[in-house]
């Protein structure tokens, strides 16, 4: 495993919260980053989809590591999400990279995958600014 | 309570994430909605705030009430959300209003309020599109 | 007319897009602006609505002065619009608040009327994040 | 030329906005389009970028057609955009792609580029959701 994926799982089981949730660190690289989530009951909505509040978590921190990729420390300063199909699958997929990046902030785009038996398909996509942490 | 709150605390009752992160649905009337909730160490990040994927689980639902109070069984589309304070308190509070609505789709805000034994401060602002399930 | 309005008015005086639309700053305080334009024939999209591209034009505008009255010279960093009703009238009225800010950034709110002889109606509702120019 | 973009170039002729600012549909295929603008004096800022209000029609008239490319008569419903660096050349030049489309709705982005004679360089990026007239 590379130092900077190293790094980045230290501080995703830092949180409390990505703990709950189940989110693990699959790829982190300069530019780059991809979080995975193996869907549990409890992530769900009234309709057995994977909740939209659980599509934003994995968005907004996958979009927060390919920001930090290239930034270090660094935070969120707000993103858009469109939810395009309902969640249905055995795990959950986000994939971010970085658009545009200057000293202090960063611009990144963020896509959302649903992962069946037999396909993975695009169920979010999202664009937010990270910025550096001084 | 109104019947229009019951019939919001049931359909939240039956989300397993919802009753996850423990949200409560305070207020729900024609036009706004409100949703509280008591933080616990497994919502924060690695900072001790509240994490951000709780305050966006809070503004979407929150906005898709809002939508829903006008459109009846709706879904969130699309949203935005800026985060604007660190989360710190021992409660927080979503509310969203209704900013224009038609027969299909519903345009509502949302901000966020972290609530401490002396103040209640905004933490984020969100926009969002509500779309009426056919 | 207070100076931090004669002071916006040329600003805007200075920016040829803004004489080529049209644009009046009408009011600008401390945490809020406003900025009028008078609908003209070429401002218009082929249904004889006034093009999105103008009303974007000026909640972006509006956006950028409401987070200048706080931070002094700035940039818009980014921002979302929705549009609600299709805008038809003999003016436009953009009117924007500080919502949030800090040192560097301000997060703001716009919203854009349309004003025919009997009524105002809003046609799009903005939210943005502005950055002081350092 | 084929039928789709001459038809796709009518309608660009049949906006008066877009006359005024200059813009021509320069490609227009099922999934996207490119929007090309020779920068004038008139459409600049204080500064002497362009502005950004131009910047922001072109990616909203550019999210159009790309959603249109898939649904028909169109309009946006909403966007956000970020801007990432001064708009500084000769041309600017807007393409967006269709990310997801369903019968009613289509999600697209859309980055804009600032062309001189050495460079292309990247100046905005956005994502909207375009709603099919029904």
């Amino acid at each position: 495993m590379n130092e900077l994926l190293e790094f980045g799982r230290k501080i995703l089981e830092s949180q409390p919260f990505s703990n709950l949730i189940g989110a693990e660190l699959t790829s982190f690289e300069k530019g780059s980053a991809e979080i995975v989530l193996p869907v549990k009951d409890e992530l769900k909505q009234q309709h057995g989809f994977v909740h939209g509040g659980v599509l934003s978590y994995l968005a907004d921190n996958c979009l927060t590591y390919a920001g930090g990729s290239v930034l270090g420390d660094c935070v969120t300063s707000e993103y858009k999400i469109n939810y395009v199909r309902p969640a249905i699958g055995h795990t959950i997929i986000a994939r971010s990279t970085v658009i545009s990046s200057g000293k202090r902030q960063a611009v990144c785009e963020c896509k959302v995958y649903a992962v069946s038996d037999k396909s993975e398909i695009l169920v979010a996509v999202s664009q937010g600014t990270i910025n550096k942490i001084e």
